[in-house]
């Protein structure tokens, strides 16, 4: 898919046609958006995209975290104008909400990753392109506006190294190296129902290669990755102090406190529950990222209360694509937005500055 | 609508008749007029009346907030005589149950606001009315016994002053300041279903001016509020310890711990939640009243032991209103005081200056 | 209804047949009794039997309270022997479940609260005559061993003096003073149902006077209720340390930590909930009883493990009457003594004094 | 049934064909395997083996203790090679998870234990022989690989003594004692609907003699079973610190923490919540497993987390082989051992002795 066929009208993998620009208009929040898209792809394909680990405690947990915190708003601040703007990496973004990377996104849309680099230039957010991505490197390098690039260490080390520097050429910013999902995973579903990938759906940036997930990554790899690349490199997949505490040490620019949106871990700690010991063991020293289970703005504003810098979203964005492709990601984002808005100013921080740790309570602290 | 004009029958919104007075004596419960009321106004009115911010998380968790506290009666007091009267601002109330503003009240019933004043005069209690009332300041203040009036701070500075002058010089007591809704709401089922205004329901206090909430409003807006009236000056919606110790700093005069009934912050703290630290921090030093899923004469009691003055309800008014009109809200009205009567004297208190801290316990502070 | 009648076949209320001996030995939980009993006796007095004050709660946080406590049992005790005899107030009882006073039992089957005598004594326990009973005192006298009498102080002063003295007379051992229902009650069922009493169903005891309760009812009158008799004095519905303490200091001989089985107070803290302080408050100086929820022998257990020397069951012996007569509370007491037996043994306690305060936790005790 | 038998296909006991091995692998978790065996015995096996004591809380509690607790994984560790095997009293199995021993197990299919005996070698685990197998000692001894026998304590001292005996000579490593159960148990469903015992299937090491279990098993017993054999005597149901001392006292060599599946007490401590307090007090001088509720890969980690060194699954097993016969445990075990493998990787532990007690939280631990 190249940018300029993004435009054109194309049929869904059901047949079901995708949301116009104005249907999409009447579409009020994020949650709506997964079942239009279910009509819109194929069983296996929906399957894939919603599915977890094990018995999918940790997808499910991920969302519960959220509503295990409440907001405590401050008054009489002059919020006349609320902006959600930011930086990520020393790079602005207009709010603080990315774009997770997630592999095989034409399985949700026929123009894929394209369509989500558009949306994300449109939105003004950072988009992370995947591994497994069905779009080559350069495409989005063309079109995205500093992307990040997620990176699987593979057992083929010449294959890494020329992704690295493929991203770096194409003007990426950042490498997110997954490092929550080395070992085997465990799903059921997939077993199951194997997903089925239709002709021609590749994964462009790797598929000529034998491509197995590298076991053996350690702390001691990021030596050779730094060695290849002056990017940034960000952990994907950070839960503990310790190993925040590790990752400043070895001179990590970012962490993302993520559970893998529950899809490699079973029973993992939520990324809500893991981010403020995350927080207090980086102390400053570099940003720190969460995702999982984020929907609304309300989310958005927990998690940053909790001292993440930004938040991305993944499976949303592919229910906003297989809704109405890079239109709907666009709508799917300005519901976050206009909520975020909201309640930024009615917690009385108009500025992601403002937003304070002590803005968020868990229940059980709010004791009389 | 004229006062004399409140006695005559009038058809409801939908066409189906409301209760009469001995049809209300079989109702027992507040919750039992929800329905009643929702059958007898426009969806979208009952939409709008009915309705939250965002998810509803607010709403929701106002109400189960109370399901955490528990009552520690004391026994072998002497309760021949209970009586649950008390003052707010210096002026006595039949009962520590004040009426909340609430707009567009002809929407759940054409007597509007008058029909709750002359409810408020035979319960004994005091009303706020609110800025968006469809009834004019003057022809309540006609009527209502010490009411109060809710004020939006709005754009138009000279609206804000004749309309706190004209309350003042119709009677009212005090101006209650709303001060957790200065952003944008985000009302998604507002948005889906935008509520219909029948022709001729109108804010008449405000509907000839260009209206608009003022985002700026700050802590020292309310010196210039201050110098435009004697009435006494409440906060409504302060939530933190921290905004309860300003007001004090600022020579406020009363608190309402709230949460807009959730229709304002979406997963906002709860109003018992927050109620003990705000009565703490002000520590005697102005009142502290509340609102927020009050239901029950227990819901009362629960309140004024963790040291309000007194709460407010506000959907109730609306759905007494809409089930009978004036005498719907009488009605709502002895059910409450009937509970709260039995209560405090189950309690060992028979009136409301002994109803104390330790009648109240939240779940988890019951350790064995 | 003589003794010797009760030994005689009656018609059901409804006509339903009650279950025979051999039809009762298919029962093996308590919680069969109550649709069992419900389908025999009128809509009305099911209602007035399983009925509660306001919401409920109150009565369904009593039974959720057990489910909070877990068993830690010990092993390697020789268990040769279980019993869980015991006394109170010196009399023995064979196991520690007494009847909680509950009136108007002849709602619940014709031969009321002489079956309950009957069965009190074929079970070995004692059993606790309301003041408002359809049957004598003296006729309970006459048959039950070493009974309670629940009294209600009405403002008949004169007509309490005689009901203690003829309690005296006939031989009852107590006087259970109820002090947690003083004040008028809220119960919202009753007011839509009034249960129906049939002709001859009276409160024999107090019928022929003007019956109301003394709301005036306080420490200093139980003075004037000590100078009338030689019986313990019982204070049925304390639960908190503070009346706990007062009620050694005047002297009574025990007290029962109940909530009325959530009959009068709505949202009160729960009998398991209260026990420990009331136990601790008391540190052995008199004997604590408690009821409201016990359905199950790990209930009792868990009670005693708290502290309680004893529980009362109220609602499951009305469902064995009213679904066999004397028989049915027999059976029933049979299953809970057959599973009584067998947790303690489990335990490792196979007498009552071998049951230890550390074999209970609260599930939030249980930590890692 | 001999060994040799064991591989002849048999009938269902009621009719329904086994899985076969290919059928076998489209199953993907343990819970699959629960109504397929239970298709496959009569109404009365599945109820005794599905059973539970009392209200079934222990036998619920147990699964859920689980839910509450949380994996906290660490990142960046080498796990080319992960593998679950480890040693139990100083023999080797291939992964953590023993076979609990469960009495009459051609109830659940015709081959009984003979076929559990030959899936434990085929898998590498121990096995553990009930008291009240269907298989002679002898059999199983011939077939396991060190296995254990799980002791009933009988009124018949002679009986234990042939029991432990012929156990120690037929090659068995260990004496499991049950000690939770040597009082008389409750289960309210077998009164109801009594376990029906084809002809033929028969406590063949008891069958012969009285058996009764005796109630006066106490810590001064072991001395006599420790003089019979030179077998290691683990005791099977300790739940609290203090019983746990006096076992290393006693010089016991083991403990499984464990409730009897909730067969047992009703309301018992979860065998998850009792496990850090007894592996704290025995503090490494004795071997500590568990079971009770154990169905998933993460299942088992969570509890070597937590100290145990190996877990033990009952009904597992018999569903396991009420589905497929010896072949129905493989592909049960082949599940379990695939998900511990993943989330021993994903944990950063490939090795058990890398599983450490800070990879596990219980959610009310996890406080920002």
């Amino acid at each position: 898919v190249t940018e300029a066929a993004v435009s054109d009208p194309v049929p869904s993998w059901s047949g079901v046609p995708y949301l116009t620009a104005s249907e999409l208009e009447h579409l009020y929040s994020v949650e709506e958006f997964e079942p239009l898209a279910k009509e819109r792809m194929t069983p296996t394909a929906y399957g894939f995209i919603a599915g977890w680990a094990g018995s999918g405690a940790t997808t499910q947990a991920n969302r519960a975290a959220f509503w295990r915190h409440v907001l405590l708003p401050r008054v009489l601040v002059n919020v006349e104008t609320i902006d959600p703007v930011t930086t990520v990496l020393g790079n602005p973004i207009s709010l603080p909400v990315m774009f997770a990377p997630s592999g095989y996104q034409r399985l949700a849309h026929p123009h894929g990753e394209m369509a989500t680099a558009r949306a994300s230039v449109e939105v003004g957010t950072t988009m992370i392109l995947s591994t497994s991505a069905n779009t080559s490197i350069e495409d989005i390098g063309a079109v995205a506006r500093n992307p990040w690039y997620q990176l699987y260490w593979l057992t083929d080390e010449e294959l890494n190294r020329e992704m690295v520097q493929r991203a770096e050429s194409a003007g990426f910013r950042a490498i997110a190296l997954t490092v929550d999902a080395t070992a085997p995973l465990w799903r059921e579903n997939e077993m199951r129902n194997p997903a089925e990938i239709p002709p021609g759906v590749l994964s462009v940036n790797t598929y000529d290669r034998a491509v197995k997930i590298a076991p053996n990554l350690t702390w001691k790899t990021l030596d050779r990755l730094r060695s290849w690349t002056k990017m940034a490199i960000v952990l994907k997949g950070v839960v503990t102090a310790e190993d925040a505490r590790i990752a400043v040490d070895n001179g990590v620019e970012g962490l993302i406190v993520s559970n893998h949106g529950g899809r490699a871990l079973d029973w993992a700690i939520t990324s809500m529950d893991a981010l403020p010991e995350v927080v207090e063991a980086v102390d400053g020293r570099l940003e720190v990222y969460m995702d999982g289970g984020v929907r609304r703005g309300t989310d958005v504003l927990k998690a940053l209360a909790l001292g993440a810098r930004a938040v991305l979203i993944g499976r949303p964005v592919l229910w906003g694509i297989g809704t109405g492709g890079e239109a709907g990601i666009v709508r799917m984002m300005a519901l976050i937005r206009g909520e975020l808005t909201s309640v930024m100013g009615l917690c009385g921080a108009p500025t992601v500055a403002q937003i304070s740790r002590d803005m968020v309570a868990r229940r059980q602290d709010v004791v009389a």
